[in-house]
């Protein structure tokens, strides 16, 4: 295992503690239980939004706390889900008395440690409202999931709905925001090669040197197929029908498009998939109206990509065009 | 080879492609000669910034594309330097009369190439001051290059320099600026894994399970020593050790850190990284006054990272603080 850390049980808290020092004037830190929260949390006024996972997806989440998007986030150990209690403790230190919205991304740890933890803050007299999102299209039941796993969508939705945050939705405008990122938003992703974690100390799966698989999950777990090596044209086009058919989009739609690395894809490789993604857009007929290619949420090392198409109205576009000033997005237009 | 491309012979052409597709409000393309420039290019009454280089170290440079920092950049082949023609191009179309600087990365073909172009472009009466940049403490000479390599600092004096270009800096106002952050920063770097070349279609070098290679370049130019892979923070020191006692460093300074993952790594690792890079100047008497973490200037999907050092004064600050917005640097203070 060939990876740039100290001692496998400290990876966690160390890159959490490395994103304090590199970010002091967007977040803090909490290490027992650990959590990153917005350095002017709570916000007066706000309604706040939590969001969380296992490690290992980096940016996502603690990369996109900060303003107009996540007042907070939970982040488990590597491909383990945060416990009841961060989320907890996180959902009250950035609760300003307007209600908590907890993102979760549907993986089954996740869900009953996000209830779990939203039933404690409700007993606090905390508002919470929870929406699971579950955007990936590749398999229904999967080896951590009951029903779709969430993937880029959550991105997506993170950023539009903490634009709604920002700009003064209630509880149930701002999670309402989320349903629809969710309901509107499709993904599939795809792996060159496996990941390894650090606490397994070996590669999750293998793959054939000319081999991979389609329909991936971002633990790595198995996807639809897996199949010879092809053309990157070829491999977008075989993601672009699944997302597509599955909404389905139509000939009009006014699209957004992100094309994600799963880790350790280069970007070169990512804008020839994009190229393809725009020109297979044109041809169905939909008007790519945004785009995000980058590196955003993550399996750790593995190589590959994913794609996510968010269908886009008036109000989605304004919220994701609204400013945002995190570690790993952030712009003012 | 694992690569999501199409024909090898595409990969530059196609990536060019995409960045358009993705950043229609940023960048404009030419595809023969191939360059990028922004979108609103030639800019009335500034001095414009060129740089360039092989591709494979995306996103520099056609990544920093944009407001406040490149007016243009000329990506080569993979790993292999842009033409005389592509660069001088590309410096006629971001030409608005107040002269063109170009930051090059030390490199003979690069060096060479740049300044055919140059004396083209002055043949047609356009001013254009080059400036080398040199940053790499690795080794004195390379397999490309006679003396040191141009590396992380070329991404922080595109910054700063074209910060002072959009505020409307002179000529030899901006060139200087590129000087002086060559002269303050220093960098090196490491490698965990090779990369391939697509049109090699292997690894350009072998590294053992348990090895790493210390001062690698970015095309896997051999660096200092090959030794046993050590601990995220052993090896973060290695690096410093050598960066500040170049310079050399002193108690007192004010730093920006720049983290670099080499297009392989995960972003957790460099956050790894950045922990022990913060504690370390801490330790130094140095304070660490901004920082850049993330893979900006890579080596294709090599694993690894480098650190540059850049010791800052006021002015150099509020300039790296400069609005900027590119599809890679983004932000508005």
């Amino acid at each position: 295992m060939k990876k740039l850390i100290n001692r496998v049980d400290d990876v966690v808290s160390e890159a959490v503690r490395g994103m304090r020092i590199a970010h002091p004037d967007l977040l803090e830190i909490n290490l027992s239980p650990t959590y990153v929260v917005r350095r002017d949390a709570p916000v007066e006024g706000k309604v706040a939004l939590v969001s969380g996972g296992g490690s290992g997806h980096e940016p996502m989440h603690a990369g996109f706390v900060g303003l107009g998007m996540l007042d907070g986030a939970c982040p488990g150990e590597v491909f383990t889900s945060p416990t009841p209690d961060q989320i907890y403790e996180c959902t009250r230190r950035v609760s300003a008395g307007q209600g908590v919205v907890h993102i979760v991304k549907n993986y089954t740890g996740d869900v009953l440690n996000f209830e779990m933890a939203a039933e404690l803050a409700q007993a606090d007299g905390i508002e919470v409202q929870e929406v699971v999102v579950n955007d990936d299209v590749a398999v229904q039941d999967s080896l951590y999931t009951a029903g779709r796993r969430g993937v880029g969508a959550t991105v997506l939705a993170e950023k539009i709905a903490g634009a709604r945050a920002q700009e003064g939705g209630s509880l149930s405008e701002v999670a309402d925001v989320v349903k629809k990122v969710n309901e509107n938003g499709r993904s599939m992703g795809m792996a060159l090669t496996s990941c390894t974690v650090p606490s397994a100390g070996k590669p999750t799966f293998e793959l054939g040197e000319d081999e991979m698989e389609i329909g991936i999950g971002i633990h790595g777990e198995p996807g639809r197929e897996r199949m010879k090596l092809e053309p990157a044209d070829r491999i977008v086009d075989r993601l672009l029908d699944a997302v597509l058919g599955d909404l389905p989009f139509r000939s009009g739609d006014r699209v957004l498009a992100f094309v994600n690395g799963m880790g350790g894809t280069p970007l070169i490789e990512l804008y020839v998939a994009m190229r393809r993604v725009g020109e297979a857009l044109e041809e169905g007929g939909c008007q790519l109206e945004r785009s995000l290619v980058g590196s955003y949420i993550t399996s750790l090392e593995m190589a590959g990509l994913s794609i996510t198409l968010l269908r886009l109205d008036e109000d989605l576009r304004r919220l994701w065009d609204a400013p945002v000033h995190t570690p790993a997005l952030r712009w003012r237009v």
